[in-house]
């Protein structure tokens, strides 16, 4: 199989992985609204690129697919709400994302909010049946280690934290600074990416010193993959984004691109990547397809 | 001490715990606005009922306060974020709660999205930290238990479920029947109550047999207070209550005092509140202060 097979079949197992947790409307009467938002939502497509990341280290240190499985769903569910409330008309009032329109603007805003905060919530309750899973006191140890780093990872110590600051720069854009653009990437970005990959190897037991490298590839390539979107918002095509182009242009929006340059981006984003594989390479274990991927990452077009 | 004089002393206690879980801005440099906008929310007031029944069942099976105390700010933290989120413009819509500005009008809209997400979140950080404090196997299994309890009584399976079914009965009154109406008060309001009871004695190893009837207790308490809601909604002053009266009339709601008139709804609220005491009067362990508690539910005129 070249890359492009296995990526394709990779992202349909976790799609397959992902709607097992999701919740079936027959058994949830009086509420099917929400139920049916919920799964519009996540089901509405994306490179399942967290949950990818969750199952390949996962892989690559010998884990338990059964005990990472909630996992993956957990992370995409985070992810999935905090688009669908970041599309908000309050926050960044989108009509369209992958193409297809948003949660809001198809069930309303008040069941938009709604159906975030159940992924949310759905998230913590899917990753909490890990537990049922563990088979041994060293595998409920990992789904604590696991279950702490994904809530602080998507919190005010990770997203939520570089949500507000990218909403605070958006308004403020006379005081956003080198500093604050990285802060908002390494939370808003990069540290979802750190659970996909930090989670799947704390559930398969690896090493101390591979959990800090792996860490360390998560926030570059966090950077990376924000950096190549502001390069992708100037020189992208809208069509096979799915989304708008120009955009960060029209809000005055001040990214890495306005910043440095296209050029000097570029150059950061290979930088980055080069640094994360060069980390990747010293692992104790490894995995073809997982450094593929991350190599992937630098020419991607959507 | 009077009931009246122990119970300010248990609140200022549950406040005092609850406010050692909430993010200092210093902390939290870029993102100083939603832990602004989260802490106001919290420190708007409010009985703190749900973490005082869980600090109470705790002491009265011989619980660890330590234990206890981060899953008494987690389930303040998840009341608070679904009234941030419920009184949105796209939502219920109010300016004021308890007589204080609602986090929106304070913040504005994205910021209340965005601090009640955060509230959210850190409550499943906060349940986690208890983890750390374990001190056996069995106290962790306990953890684990009440963690599991805590995200189930949150969700679609919970209070977000009881909230979508209240909005679509919001908007097809002519649809709501009286097992809507106990569907949307069992999951809206006694879910989060059944959190505080039951978690509180799980987590100090309370019998099965007895978490049977906690669980039951709390679903009439429940059910109890929110009609003692609708009633107070007719017959109340709106100067006591810190909020506007005869708003279900206005709005066209159905409740159970439209549907069956105030005698007996407040007939209702008696035997609701005599069964939760028979079966409370059953437990294996008793607390006066809670016994009083409960009874004084009836009576309360805000």
């Amino acid at each position: 199989m070249n890359f492009k097979e296995e990526m394709a079949a990779r992202t349909a197992l976790c799609e397959q992985i992902i709607k097992g947790f999701l919740p079936d409307r027959e058994a949830f009467p009086y509420m099917e609204t929400v139920v049916d938002a919920m799964n519009y939502s996540v089901e509405a497509g994306g490179k399942r690129l967290r949950p990818m990341f969750l199952l390949e280290t996962n892989t690559m240190y010998g884990g338990r697919r059964d005990l990472a499985a909630p996992f993956m769903a957990a992370l995409e569910m985070i992810h999935t709400y905090s688009l669908v409330h970041d599309d908000l008309p309050s926050m960044d009032n989108d009509l369209y994302r992958r193409g297809k329109l948003t949660t809001h603007a198809v069930y309303g805003e008040g069941m938009a909010v709604l159906a975030g905060d159940g992924l949310l919530n759905l998230a913590f309750e899917t990753a909490a049946l890990a537990f049922d899973r563990a088979e041994s006191p060293e595998e409920t140890g990992a789904v604590i280690k696991a279950l702490q780093l994904l809530s602080r990872n998507a919190g005010i110590r990770g997203m939520v934290g570089g949500q507000c600051a990218d909403l605070t720069a958006e308004k403020h854009p006379e005081r956003t600074g080198l500093d604050t653009l990285l802060f908002i990437h390494k939370n808003k970005t990069s540290a979802l990416i750190d659970s996909g990959f930090a989670i799947g190897a704390i559930l398969a037991g690896a090493p101390e010193k591979d959990l800090e490298s792996l860490h360390k590839i998560a926030e570059d390539i966090g950077l990376a993959f924000q950096i190549q979107d502001d390069i992708l918002d100037v020189t992208g095509d809208s069509q096979v984004l799915g989304k708008s182009v120009g955009s960060d242009e029209k809000d005055g929006k001040v990214t890495y691109v306005t910043m440095f340059g296209l050029e000097k981006a570029a150059e950061d984003v290979r930088a980055l990547t080069g640094e994360a594989l060069s980390l990747y390479d010293g692992l104790s274990a490894s995995n073809d397809f997982l450094r593929a991927l991350i190599l992937s990452l630098v020419d991607r077009v959507s």
